[in-house]
C-alpha cells in the first residue's frame, strides 16, 4: 500500500476498515430491498473496546438504544451487525423488541455475549423491520469464514448514497505502527427519513473504552458535528469506533506522551468521513468548505461556519456559481456570536470579496470560474478574537429538490 | 365595500393602506430597475404616531438606522420613502449618508421635519444607491397633488414577488369606525440579498407611538416572525405601522376597554400580511400552515412549528405531495423543546399520521390528493403542556433553486 505523509499521521492509499489487524466483513443481500445489498457485519477476532456518539434528535432509534445498551456493559464490541432500508426508528416497544433481537441472533450466530453486539439501522422512519427477512439474513452469516471484501459491506449500509465513503490512516504509538480505517454512509448531514449518517472506525490501538469515548467526542465536535447537507438531523445519527489493542501499543490515556498522536489519528479518519459524507450530500454537485478565523472562540468559529455552509441562500448561489457575498454576510449577521460590524473580511478560495466590512472590487469572471470547480472554499476573518473552526456543506441543486420531493412513494 | 365578520374585527374585501382616513400613496419609476415602478410613498396628511420592529440581524442596514433615529424623536412619522432594487445594506457611511438623504430630500419635499421621514430599502446587499435617481425621483413628486392607486405602491416595493400583498380590517371603538390597512413585500421571509420582508400598516386609530409599539412588538413574534421560505434572516426587515388619529376614538392604552379589539384588528392585518408572504415564497406552489397544541408554553409551540415548516426536507415533501410524517416527527425531536416521545399526535388536514406516536393506517390516495391542494395543514398535538402556537411557510420547488442560483449576475 501508497502511504502519503501529514505530520505523525499518515494517509494509507484506499484505506479502509479492514486495514487495522484483525477485522473482518461482511455484506449482503437480505431482501429489505430489491436487489442492492442490505445488511452487513464488522467483526473484531478480539473483543475490541468501544465507544459511540449518537444524534441529539430527542426521537432516538431503537438499535442506538441497544448499542447504548451493549457499550455500557463492559465497555467492549466485538461485532456490529447493520441494515439498510429501514431506519427503525419511531417504531414503539414493537422497534425495540426488534432491534435487540437483531444483537441476540447476531450473538448467538458468532457465539458472543449479546452485549459484544452493536445494532444500527437506516432508511425509512415509522416502519417495522422485516424480522423474518432480518433473521434469514443473519442465520446465512459464516462466521469461520466472514468475505474480506470490504465494498460489500460499504455498499450494504448505503442508501441514497451515490458513491462509498472510507478511509484509512497510520502513525506510530510506542514504537507500533497503529492503524485506523473508516467506513461510512449519509447523504444528508441527515436523511430525512432515509435518515442518517452512520459512521463506523476501526483500529488495533490499545486504548480502554472510556478513553476511547473522550476521544470520540471531543472530535466529533469538529469533524462529524461540523457537516451539514440540509440542516436536519437523524433520528439514527451514530458513529462507532472499535479498538481491539491488536497493534501491541501500551494502552493509551491521555496522559501518554503519544495522546496527541492518537488523536489526530482519529482527527483525520473522522474530518475524511465527514467530508466524504458533506460531498455526497443528496443533489450536491460541489463540496464547500467555510473556515472562520478570528471569532471569539472556537465554539463560535464553528457554529458561524456551520450557518454559512448551511445557508440555503448560500448553497444555491454556490450551485449557480454566483459570488453572492451578501448572502454569506447576512448568514453571519444572523448568528447571536459576537461580531463588529465593521471588521469582516471574505474571501472565495484566493479571491478577496470583502475587507473591513467594505465591496472589494473583484473580477466576476475569475470568481465564477473558481466557482465552477469542484471544491470551494470560504474564508471569514471577524476581527474579534482568535477562535477558529470549519464547517463543510455542499451546493442545493435541482436534484437535492427531485430527490426529496419524491423519496418514500 | 364589502365586509366579512370576523369577531370584532371585520375584514374589508380589497383593503389596503388606503383604507383608513387620511393617508395617500404614490409608486413611480426613478430609473434603479429597467421599467418596473422602484420607488414610493407614503403620506398621512397630519402627523401619525408610529412604530417599528426590525430585523434581529447584526448587519442591520442604514435605512433601519435612520427610520429608528426618526421614531425615536417624536415617536411621529408623516411620510415614508421606500425603495427597491438596491438594500443600502453593508454600505458603510456612505450608506448611512445616502438614507440621510433619502430622507432629508423627502422631508424637503413635502415640508415635513426630517424625523416625520421614515426610509425603506429593499434588494441587492452591498452594492450603493444611485442617489442621482433616487433625488430625480423625489424631486418629481407633487405633495399636493398624489396619485391614489395603491397598486403604484403596492408594486413599486416588490422585487422577485410575483404577487402584491395587501390586506385591510376594520372594528369599532368608542363607537368609531377605525380602519387599519396593510403592504408587504417579501419573496423569502429573507431573500437572500434579495433582502427583505418589508411591511407596511396604517390605521386612523387614535393611540401614542409608545402604546403602538408595545402593541406591534407583541402581534409581531405570532405574525411575521412566524413565517419562514428559507430560514435566512435579511438585513432590512421592518414593519413600520402608522395610526393617524384620524377616526376620533379615545388614544388607546392597555387600560382601554377595547384595547384587546385593536390587538385583534392589528392581529388580523398583521397575519393576513404574513401569510401573503409565505404563500408568494420564492418559488412557492403551496402555503403551508402548521398549528402545534399542548405545547410546553406558547414560545415552545411557535418554535416547534417554526422549525417544522422551515424544515428543507418537509418542504420538500410537500412540493412532491409525499405525506411523509418522519421528517415532521425528525423536526419535532431536533428541537430541545420540552416533548414526550410517546404521545405525539400528527395530522395532516384531517387525516391522522400518528396517535400516541404510533404510526396511523392512513389512506395514501387521500392524503396525496390533498397535499396537491395549494392550502396544506399540519397539526402536532405534544401533550405535555397548554401551549399552542402556528407558523407559516411554503414548499421546496425547482424554481426556488432556479431563482435563488441566478439572482445576483
Amino acid at each position: 500500500m501508497q502511504l502519503v505523509k501529514m505530520d505523525q499521521v499518515t494517509e494509507v492509499e484506499n484505506g479502509n476498515i479492514l486495514t487495522p489487524k484483525g477485522f473482518k466483513t461482511a455484506g449482503f443481500h437480505a431482501g429489505l430491498r430489491y436487489s442492492k445489498k442490505d445488511m452487513g457485519v464488522i467483526f473484531s477476532e478480539v473483543p475490541a473496546a468501544s465507544a459511540a456518539v449518537y444524534t441529539t434528535n430527542q426521537f432516538q432509534a431503537a438499535p442506538l438504544k441497544v448499542t447504548q445498551d451493549s457499550i455500557a456493559q463492559e465497555g467492549l464490541l466485538q461485532a456490529v451487525i447493520v441494515n439498510s432500508a429501514c431506519a427503525n426508528a419511531v417504531t414503539g416497544e414493537r422497534g425495540y423488541q426488534d432491534a435487540l433481537k437483531m444483537r441476540s441472533l447476531t450473538a448467538e450466530k458468532f457465539s458472543l455475549k449479546e452485549s459484544y453486539v452493536a445494532v444500527a439501522s437506516t432508511g425509512v422512519i415509522g416502519e417495522y423491520l422485516k424480522m423474518d427477512k432480518i433473521s434469514k439474513g443473519i442465520n446465512a452469516l459464516t462466521p469461520g469464514n466472514l468475505e474480506s471484501d470490504v465494498e460489500d459491506f460499504q455498499t450494504a449500509i448505503l442508501t441514497t448514497d451515490i458513491v462509498m465513503k472510507s478511509c484509512g490512516y497510520t502513525a506510530v504509538i510506542d514504537g507500533k505502527t497503529i492503524y485506523m480505517g473508516g467506513a461510512a454512509k449519509g447523504s444528508g448531514m441527515i436523511h430525512p427519513n432515509m435518515a442518517t449518517m452512520l459512521g463506523f472506525l476501526t483500529t488495533d490501538a490499545a486504548i480502554s473504552s472510556e478513553h476511547l469515548s473522550v476521544a470520540l467526542k471531543s472530535v466529533t465536535n469538529k469533524t462529524y458535528n461540523q457537516i451539514t447537507v440540509d440542516g436536519d438531523t437523524s433520528t439514527n445519527d451514530m458513529v462507532l469506533i472499535l479498538a481491539n489493542g491488536l497493534a501491541g501499543n501500551d494502552s493509551l490515556t491521555p496522559d501518554h506522551p503519544e495522546w496527541s498522536t492518537f488523536l489526530k489519528l482519529l482527527t483525520q479518519a473522522s474530518e475524511s468521513l465527514a467530508k466524504q459524507i458533506a460531498k455526497d450530500g443528496e443533489g450536491a454537485t460541489k463540496l464547500v468548505e467555510v473556515e472562520v478565523l478570528g471569532a471569539k472562540d472556537d465554539e463560535e468559529a464553528r457554529f458561524i461556519a456551520k450557518q454559512i455552509v448551511g445557508s440555503n441562500l448560500v448553497k444555491t448561489a454556490i450551485f449557480g456559481a454566483d459570488a453572492n457575498w451578501g448572502r454569506i454576510i447576512s448568514s453571519i449577521g444572523q448568528t447571536k456570536s459576537l461580531i463588529n460590524p465593521d471588521t469582516v473580511d471574505i474571501t472565495l478560495g484566493q479571491i478577496k470579496m470583502l475587507e473591513n466590512s467594505v465591496p472589494y472590487e473583484f473580477p466576476e469572471d475569475e470568481a465564477r470560474e473558481y466557482l465552477n470547480q469542484p471544491f470551494i472554499t470560504i474564508g471569514v476573518h471577524l476581527h474579534v478574537g482568535n477562535g477558529s473552526g470549519k464547517a463543510w456543506g455542499c451546493d442545493l441543486s435541482y436534484d437535492y429538490v427531485k430527490i426529496n420531493a419524491s423519496y418514500r412513494t
